[in-house]
């Protein structure tokens, strides 16, 4: 599907700062930027960068002055999701999985799968196969934690989640991601664009290795998920930040929009639990 | 330097299982396998792989069947340990940084950097030059922490050991790449065999991105800095363990050796502040 | 019913030494100490304190010299346990609550009641009556976590136990606490011996205010309920430790043990839902 | 001396709800109340409680029906602190604690004393006199923990103000009372009108049990010693939370003053090392 996306951001410098900026979508051979502009006001000098672990393209902004910046970026970009059939999506054996996949099993911040083994093994383990496991994942999150801002925190975890059951996009990634890994699944954070996500924000959910392939999975079924425009994937939140600040960079306003430029989009089923929808091929 | 190392684990498997065993040293342009051997008794299926992100290299190893398993490596590896002069070692703006080492500034599991900006400037912040505060920083952790086995967990991180003042090299690596992140100085975890140990072990310390080089720190002071023979760097131990097990194998006895194949060993400095030394070159 | 306890408990101090040693059955209108002997060797100044907060019972032991110290405890108890048919065991409105009954209403260190209310609600809400929320709690923890020891450790809370899913009586305990103070119903840790607990140990469990009755529960319905011979209560473990070391004494050996006097026990129900049983009347 | 305080409370009810609320002061042999009363607009009906653990006074307050509810209180009281000289606070040995002293030297929520026994001895183990302990550990916090709202939450605790370094009254108190205990010294929460605070709030410090007697300790500096009313003494703030709302009370306004009645108010120096100050004779 093709779309339009756009990102204003403004900020007040309070001294010279530098900004590291995550909001280019990635480039891959299912996703083809069309065009993009970036753009700031004042002019101000960037760098791009292409970060080798995890994916995710960034650029470091030079703010030598203090005073307000506004930062604008959009980009047309055309992007496919390959639909695979469920039975294909079993478990990789550990002596099959590519050292990068492997990466994805460990434990991390956000992300403590070393403290929900039992968990995870009580509720999921007997479901036989991988892709189902994930789906059943899905649906416990989604039934279970309830989707609402002002309660979680930047320092909320999966393991804090179970327990207090309400969250944001972020919070669901995460819960979803740690179970995967307490399951031998390898399991990494998406962050990206969201066609329809209203109202327009970046949008996290992950992704789980199956059948050789990254599946994407969203347990907050707020968006459709051939609508998703990736920008990044990683560990967890630690490592796909939108923006990371070094100096005094005070937040004034943020403005996101997608738009679907194509004609129609095919709505792939939020529920479905016969096919997964992949992003990285 | 040249050193002669070798590993013997044994396991009991209890059932079929996959191990993943980090013990080969590291291939770069300063450390060079010379010879090596890995044999396992019974005779296993094995697969080396080569981790992207951070660096290792590690072996996949199936045990189809439950019972005794013996796993021995032996290699002549020559390294060499780059000095450079302290004034070379000064921070590296972020604008001028690679992606590579920004990924080293982000918070990780065990080194909650984001938690400790304060205790870190109000400790450190006012030294100016990069090396002298990663210098003093070693010498805060050296003096306030206890080098005790038996207390620490492997849920131990950065932010317990603040307090709680005694661990392993595995913590006095993890609160000195959390205080080096908070001064916005990129740190990394980094394991290996070293020289002189005793008793012999696999050690872990740390390395600080300055200057454009990766320095070495060993905060414990335990052993001679270029007795050191990497194995992996990371972001903490989450990404560096030694042995993931997948099924369930018992570990039965470890035994570990370095030694020196070099006529001698000319030491370098464990209190040096004018020099810093670098395996990454 | 008449029991006979007896604890005998050895410890080497390296130092001169203080121990608080808590291990006398609370004496009330209930319990009765028919006769009770405490003895050590050597012979100790020991001091007996009751306490306040909480209902305990214990002995402060001066141990001025480094060396072996044996204490030994015995007595002959008599209790009753009162039986409430449980319509009679609801709510009881805050306004009509003691100021001791609405102390165990606050959250506290290893019950993290306020960080459970939306867990409690969704789990336990909808349940009409207070006896058959408290049942309903008591079963979901004996179906969920399982009786396990070697994982826990002194620092794990119910909050941790929820997710983990395993524990000793201690964690059973703690986790029934807080997710009744989770859903406004006083609650509080009760230690004490336990007839039958094979291997013989002192044993936690909870007591819950409902219908002005302190009524006692155990979620791992190890023991006849009518077979406890009440030590202490307090808010959670930290106010109910047996033993409380100031100086230096490893412990080395404690045997306990409680004897059945009277003809039979006639076993109260650990599954009833009809009836609640009282402790403290 | 003597001082008149006020307190006014709005909120609005969105559901029939009870509050406790604890806004009156303690009363004692050194604090009289001269003149006191509670209102409400509208008429509700409140019980009066004491509390035996801890020491506090506090109203249960029935609100029937939903909409606004004003609460005032207005009382005059006269208080006096006993001065003390140092050579008389020493510690006390365990042995001759009252049972209401030791169990002030638990580890509780937010006082995790049991996890800084290494931190406290090492910073303030060497120095001889109890009193002087606590004089330095007052010291410390006052010089490293900066005083400052809006970054530590209800969930702070005394663990976490170590190495965050910033906190409000609340975050002082439980550091001083973690430290105090980690050495042996019981210590407890104290909550009170503060005479000169501004802007005008409910204060937070702690007591500490040296020589026999329970002497007031501030680390914030911010108010003088002898302009503090106290209202309830507690293990932490999990005991002595001023109110505690069941069902949907909605804050909307508080307005609190202390002045002064009596002529004038001679100043007991905060710094002082060379005199205690005792509230409870």
């Amino acid at each position: 599907m093709r779309f339009e996306i756009s990102t204003k951001i403004d900020y007040e410098a309070l001294v010279p700062s530098t900004l590291l900026l995550s909001v280019q979508p990635f480039k891959s051979l299912n996703q083809n930027i069309i065009q993009e502009a970036f753009t700031s006001e004042p002019e101000l000098k960037m760098n791009e960068l292409y970060s080798i672990a995890g994916e995710k393209r960034f650029k470091t902004i030079d703010i030598p002055n203090p005073g307000y910046i506004s930062l604008a970026y959009k980009a047309v970009i055309e992007n496919q999701v390959k639909v695979i059939p469920a039975q294909q999506l079993d478990d990789v054996t550990i002596s099959r999985m590519t050292a990068s996949a492997l990466s994805y099993l460990n434990p991390s911040r956000y992300c403590q799968s070393d403290k929900l083994y039992k968990f995870a093994y009580n509720k999921f383990g007997k479901i036989e196969h991988a892709f189902q496991k994930v789906m059943a994942i899905r649906e416990w999150i989604y039934n279970n934690v309830e989707y609402s801002s002002g309660y979680t925190t930047p320092q909320t975890s999966a393991f804090d989640t179970i327990t207090e059951q309400t969250g944001v996009c972020r919070d669901f990634a995460h819960l979803g991601i740690a179970l995967c890994r307490a399951l031998t699944i390898p399991a990494r954070y998406f962050t990206g664009y969201a066609y329809q996500l209203n109202p327009q924000d970046f949008h996290a959910c992950f992704e789980a290795y199956l059948g050789g392939y990254w599946i994407i999975i969203d347990a907050t079924k707020l968006v459709p998920v051939n609508g998703l425009i990736k920008i990044a994937t990683g560990v967890d939140a630690t490592d796909t930040a939108l923006a990371s600040i070094f100096g005094n960079l005070q937040f004034r306003n943020m403005e996101i929009n997608t738009t679907l430029l194509s004609a129609k989009l095919d709505y792939l089923d939020y529920d479905s639990t016969t096919e997964g929808y992949c992003y990285n091929f």
